[in-house]
């Protein structure tokens, strides 16, 4: 098969797992007789000092002829806390969403035996959870217009707007994941209070109906927020709006204690895209620290989702965990022992994949 | 002290709940010779189901007539799960929030020695937990308009606005709590993303700079929703908008084992109400089951807020404690041994008040 992927190392410790990834992703190609074509692109904070815009044209045009697109991270602080600043580098992700048409946010959310003891949670709480949490990433009150001030400043507005083709388009998505689990899907809403939700909820009864294989249940934003704490082995696949996805994702990843260790991918209408789920994280650039499975973990969701390559992307994840088995991980993961760099966490997996029969 | 009450029970088992509060009220009304006045109102589905209003206005005309509101929780199975029905319960709540002005919502998230192994985080990131959730309560997305369909149905929309004076109020708020505590503030917005958000980062840093014996620190609220599970015992006062504040308190309530007994408060222009952050809890209803602590500690709040009681606050809390440790409890908080009834945790406690010196 040949393989065109677009390659967006973005910013911070983006460059370095990129790298990682990269010799994992052509490790794979040479063992499977797959043929790899990559190209990079720049996005984020070194695109705004480059090219003063966060998501240059020549990028979005890279993007679009590919067949998948590898993103590492974004983000610089020198663009924080600043959030009057006319460009940031949020924009070029956001604008990267919306114009590749990224409307489903799909992140796998499982602990990881060798890690637990890393979970806020009790192991009890935590052991063999396995879920997948979609979130709509090209709607809601992130792109809703009108959005701004009032003439005297005083003022500040969004607005949330969902139609009915990006809802069922969403959950359609979910029910497709679900199907392939254990057919469950919890649609998380605030129909209590908004419309936005109430058109969900709406369309999630009807889309429920044609899947009748799969057990639908639906819970209010506030108690998924508890719920996901209190039980979460007992979800399969959980599905939101924008906003809500984007703190409650947060706060899955982090009950497993696998937060360096979780990849994702963004469904799309023109291409696909995979990245993990940590960010740029600029005080660990340059210093080969950084912890490159999520990254990894990122290029299996792509010959997964991307290529439907499933052999690929199990032998990859199948090489994670035998470097977590044998405890050569970075240090952020690394219990007492030694810790390994991210280079050499990279090679290995790459030596393991080699030696692979 | 002349106290005149606003009692409104609710559903489910709020009337339970509130027997025992308002048991406890008089007890130490009559040890500190303060003299009491109760009136009692409904709101919720028991209102909708007599008058066909969630919140009467005889209810609303008792509030206002009130200096504080003793309120038990609402909402009844009947009206759930039909996110199109006209009048529904939480109707009652928002348009009791809105009409007193109820613009603070007040939760101190603590964790009970006692019941640390209830909570689903380790013992070593919950023991000590202390901190209090300032939720913005009359504005943001809960209220904005317009807020609606499309003609043909298909398109949702919701409108978060939010106003300076709205914004400096809570603020003000918040640090007014932060300066009789431990002086550190979190604003939690979503500022990378959305207007509202925008004028929250803004106008915080101006009230920061008035308050300069008190830290500030900023979070995005994805980042805030991971945070509070990893740290909690770092933050002292936080503070954010309505939608944000739904999901996150709620996320804070269940980190420390304690969601039956945190009271919360809500402050108001006209009155101030206080209430457990449980919900109705219909099942439990009628079986002299539910545990009446958060309601109990809810009026603890109101001395001390409402009528600036320290003691009398105090010696609520220290019985509540007392109860705790004598095992005092009702089955949800009981571990193997024998469960009291809501009346026998009540009735231990006015007994446990009445034989203080
Ligand atoms: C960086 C930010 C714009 C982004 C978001 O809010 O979507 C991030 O938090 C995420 O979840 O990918
Ligand atoms: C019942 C509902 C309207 C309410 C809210 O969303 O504010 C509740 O969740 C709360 O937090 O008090």
């Amino acid at each position: 098969m040949k393989l065109n992927i677009a390659v967006l190392p973005g910013d911070g410790i983006g460059p370095e797992v990129m790298n990682e990834a990269l010799k994992v992703t052509q490790a794979i190609c040479h063992k499977f007789g797959h043929q790899l074509k990559t190209k990079e692109g720049i996005v984020g904070a070194c695109a705004i000092d480059k090219l003063s815009d966060p998501y240059p044209l020549q990028t979005h045009q890279l993007c679009l002829e590919s067949d998948a697109v590898l993103f590492g991270a974004l983000g610089h602080p020198k663009y924080d806390n600043n959030p009057n600043m006319k460009i940031r580098p949020e924009q070029g992700l956001l604008r990267m969403r919306k114009e590749l048409g990224l409307y489903g946010n799909i992140r796998p959310v499982m602990s990881f035996p060798s890690l637990i003891q890393k979970s806020p949670l009790k192991a009890e709480i935590v052991e063999g959870v396995d879920f997948v949490f979609i979130r709509e990433l090209t709607g809601g009150i992130y792109f809703g217009e009108p959005q701004g001030r009032s003439e005297d400043g005083n003022t500040a507005y969004d607005t949330c707007i969902y139609t009915r083709k990006e809802i069922e388009r969403i959950l359609h998505l979910a029910y497709k994941f679900a199907k392939q689990r254990r057919k469950k899907v919890t649609v998380v809403d605030k129909s209590n209070i908004i419309a936005t939700s109430r058109l969900w909820r709406q369309i999630a009864k009807e889309i429920a109906s044609q899947y009748p294989d799969v057990e639908t249940d639906y819970l209010l934003v506030d108690n998924a927020a508890m719920q996901i704490i209190q039980r979460p082995k007992t979800f399969d696949v959980l599905v939101t709006e924008n906003m809500f996805g984007d703190i409650l994702t947060d706060e899955s990843a982090v009950i497993t204690g696998s937060l360096g260790l979780l990849p994702s991918a963004c469904i799309g209408e023109h291409t696909s895209l995979f990245e993990p789920i940590h960010g740029s994280y600029p005080e660990g650039a340059g210093k080969n620290i950084a912890n490159p499975l999520a990254m990894i973990l990122s290029v299996a969701l792509m010959f997964e989702y991307a290529f439907k390559l499933k052999e690929e992307g199990q032998l990859i994840r199948d090489a994670v965990n035998a470097s977590l088995e044998a405890n050569i991980v970075t240090e952020d993961i690394c219990d007492g022992e030694k810790a390994y760099a991210t280079t050499e966490v990279g090679e290995w997996i790459v030596y393991w994949i080699q030696k692979q029969q």
